[in-house]
């Protein structure tokens, strides 16, 4: 042991290229990303696959180490491999006043430390999160049923973007106004008026996590890091089934809070046990003042309404829609889609469900189809595309809880499924619940109840309107109402789509147009695309741009008067 | 009358550099306006003075005309000049519902005018308004009781640089994303994935402005042009005792509006009489999605608790401190704060409240001074400064309403008066009710009730502590827990300011230190100082900062393949 304490390392200005890069993306726009999303042992190097696999194994059973985590004794959540078998991790135990009050008390360094700082560590957590993507690639898969290649990019890689995307705009937003400032105001008669004055970013006080069962990570990095970078501790709250991804981030950033010489609690981890509700507890506490929320819209709304301590950011459920007014390139269209339907089975909080065609039909390159067609060709393609077991697993993944499969059989028992939903086996996890999307056919007025509501998991409608125009009214309605947090349109019109931009514009959501290739709707790329839109009721929040920083800390004034022969500032 | 609708003019092209400087001031917050601040001839020309009293004399018992404006019959606020007449003035009538959707059918135009159009069309609003600033002064004085050059100042050419503040945050923060992105991601086969992306800022729809009695121009600018730039019309619901500023500001809004080609309910104006209470119905009404709220805690509370479907910027009441330790310049302090006492009567958001004091005095160039002795010097300063009616009145203005009466005849039944407050008569305004401040000594833990409540108008207390240490005490827990737009210290120990800078970052309120010359606590300075800080309970909004716009838009995205063989955009 060295008889000094080492010096921390000066993680800002290791990391201020990419930080400087990341700030620039988010104002261009382009494609980029500093985190490969190819689980390659080209890119990640030759043991990481094994090492990642083994750390995840080794833990199974066994308690999760989180050195000074405040608490006493553990919480069992009883997490469940959605591919057949029981992680049975345990964690620390804290109640919820002690994980607010150790974050709480752990705030002081960390806002003295101001945003170069802060944003230093969190790039440098996010590089040591990236080293272990593998570890909670496997993490991710066996607590949201996502197939590997997905749970390693959507929970490694692209949930690092979305981090460092919070970490731009967070850092940038800080910064925005100078540190100090003299200012002059010249006087008709004598010298001038002359004061010092100092700003100072100041974090607004505890900040909490809500995560979800789905994307613990993708949906929870934004937040974490966002409220973090911006001064404030974080307690983070996994979704009990899915709490082992987010106790490995927990894990890493205090690691990296240690060496850098914060007190490791600016992060706490508060796992519970399925049971348990701690989520409203904490929300409640008058110490939180910011929260950060993926889930139901009911508990959402919940939030919204009672934690008025607080700043409160949801991200929900809405009706994803797909208008079909015409295409040059139908079995890309088909193609595309039942890829989209089929993704994670369609338990995305981007996954279309409405899919409005006119009854008559919609003119394609392979004639007119009518709405009936055009639901069995799409039944069709979903077929094609999963009738390898092989395939059909690494794309469907696998069924995250019960309320799923609940809710596949109401749809089953509505009477109208053109596709029905099957049972898939995995050759490599035969315990594995693998279910196939269900097609419906409505009828845009008479079904309207059935899909004003979401059917989040593989449920879609294909749904019959009276022409285009009639589908764009029931998608400016359902949306504005309901919310979404994506839309699409396929037409081959330049006035049909200025329409369907006009729609989405007033519906309050995002718009992907003829998506017949290599980009689905249910994809969004961080730096370039926003997710969510905080403009309709799906969610209050965009993972990220300025409004999602700018609640979290407020600029902070001093001044004094300066005597007018003292020189200027350097 | 010509044959052609004429070309609108491009009031973008016209204020631009006024909008980049204005950027620019928000960014390195020195000392800059366009608008001077002196009610010179020689600034605003010979006429200006006499047409601008001449105005307001015009429209003296008269109906305030606004063309083209939704409503029907008028409305009888019965304005009570505080300086001793009625201003007689009616203005149209119209329900909460009608004047929600007058604003709201005038949406369209204007979100799609996009952020440059509709800043310059604000700065063009900003220029009209500043030529009138003189009938704006008297509007002012005779609504709010301010003295003439405080009118013609804060509600003038004050009013209008944080007019323009708000106009530059909201014009910069919505061109931080670009219009059109392209998005090109390598595939490892074949070649890249290829979306040309848009961006679109969003208004959140229709915006309230809830103005108050005292400061009805410079408190409502903010919100106002905020929203506008924005993309969101605006329903300007004045206090019924201040409805002619902001009926002024209304009227050169539409003009503006309508010569820009837009329809001019983009700005309507709900004028209401005295026991109407239309504010609680506007703010609740569906559309409106966006308030600014001055005013009393209660109702600013209730806002926030209630109209859920809004974003709520309130500015409400706090308890303003000055803390008290040591200084080297004991007549600056004395006289720089009876005049921050005396100024517009104490019936600014800003004025200090609570003095602390240790109770066995503190060090100065003129000896120690115990908390009795400084509350008598400082009652002495307040003779000094207010023994000249006529300059009195030009300090003090008048009492704006009876409530202000009825605060004061209860701090002097506390029986604490260390200085009464006494009547002024002002030479040129015989009927006008004047009243100078009145000073009571308490004690920091026996009178904790009377000083944790807002004494709005002039009553200030001296407040003896145990010690400096005690004073920041009560300082931190008193401003946390009640909110405060103000506070100031005294201290010629660096390591007191230092604790006090602590003290008051903790407490999130802003800090003036050791003022002793022309520049006074309750004095923000637009494109400098921050008003409000949202980090404590006296407001959740500053005027002006990031997070005061980002909440009032959405930037919303379409994207749509590119054919891999079309070339990139120009």
């Amino acid at each position: 042991m060295p008889d000094q304490t080492p010096e921390p390392p000066d993680f800002f200005a290791w990391h201020r290229p990419l930080l400087d890069r990341a700030v620039a993306a988010t104002a261009d726009r382009g494609h980029w990303t500093p985190y490969p999303e190819s689980p390659s042992t080209k890119v990640y190097g030759e043991d990481s696959p094994k090492r990642g696999e083994a750390a995840f194994r080794d833990q199974l059973g066994a308690p999760f180490d989180l050195p000074g985590h405040p608490g006493e004794g553990a919480v069992e959540p009883r997490e469940t491999s959605p591919y057949g078998f029981a992680l049975g991790v345990t964690y620390p135990r804290v109640a919820p006043d002690e994980a607010v009050a150790a974050a709480k008390a752990a705030t002081g360094r960390w806002r003295e430390a101001g945003p170069d700082v802060r944003a230093g560590v969190a790039a440098e957590m996010l590089a040591r999160l990236n080293a272990a993507s593998f570890e909670i690639a496997h993490a991710v898969q066996h607590t949201t049923g996502q197939a590997f290649v997905m749970a390693f990019q959507a929970g490694g890689p692209h949930a690092q973007d979305r981090g460092l995307e919070a970490v731009a705009y967070a850092w940038a937003e800080q910064k925005r106004h100078p540190g100090e400032a003299r200012w002059s105001k010249p006087q008709r008669r004598g010298g001038p008026l002359v004061m010092d004055k100092k700003f100072t970013p100041v974090g607004r006080g505890v900040s909490l996590l809500i995560a979800c069962n789905t994307f613990p990570t993708w949906n929870g990095y934004p937040g974490l890091f966002a409220s973090l970078v911006t001064g404030n501790p974080v307690v983070v709250k996994p979704h009990p089934g899915a709490v082992l991804p987010l106790a490995i981030t927990v894990r890493i950033a205090r690691e990296v809070l240690a060496e850098a010489g914060f007190d490791p609690n600016v992060v706490v981890l508060a796992a519970e046990e399925a049971d348990e509700r701690t989520a409203g507890v904490l929300a409640r506490h008058p110490d939180v003042r910011i929260i950060d929320f993926t889930g139901s819209t009911e508990f959402g709304d919940w939030l919204e309404a009672t934690a008025r301590q607080a700043v409160v950011h949801t991200e929900k459920a809405g009706l994803n829609t797909v208008v079909l007014d015409s295409t040059d390139d139908y079995r890309g269209l088909l193609g595309n889609l039942a890829f989209s339907l089929s993704l994670y089975s369609g338990q995305m909080c981007t996954t279309p469900q409405n899919l409005l065609i006119p009854r008559e039909g919609f003119t394609t390159d392979q004639g007119v189809r009518s709405a009936a067609e055009f639901a069995a060709d799409l039944g069709a393609a979903l077929d094609g595309l999963l009738d390898e077991p092989g395939r059909a697993a690494a794309t469907l993944g696998a069924i995250v809880n019960g309320q799923v499969l609940e809710r596949l059989d109401r749809a089953c028992a509505l009477g109208r499924t053109v596709r029905a939903s099957a049972s898939v086996e995995d050759p490599e996890h035969p315990e594995a619940v693998i279910r196939t999307p269900l097609l419906a056919l409505l009828d845009a007025q008479a079904d309207r109840e059935t899909y004003s509501r979401e059917w989040f998991g593989p449920v879609s409608f294909v749904i019959a309107t009276d022409s285009t125009a009639h589908s764009l009214r029931v998608f400016l309605e359902t949306v504005r109402r309901h919310g979404a947090l994506t839309a699409a349109v396929h037409s081959t019109s330049e006035a049909v789509l200025a329409a369907a931009e006009a729609a989405a514009l007033n519906a309050g959501v995002h718009l992907s147009e003829n998506l017949t290739g290599g980009v689905f709707v249910n994809q969004s790329a961080a730096f370039s695309d926003f997710h969510g839109s905080a403009a309709n009721p799906a969610a209050s929040a965009t993972l990220s741009d300025p409004a999602f920083v700018t609640g979290r800390f407020a600029t902070l004034q001093s001044r004094r008067p300066v005597a007018s022969e003292e020189p200027a500032h350097a």
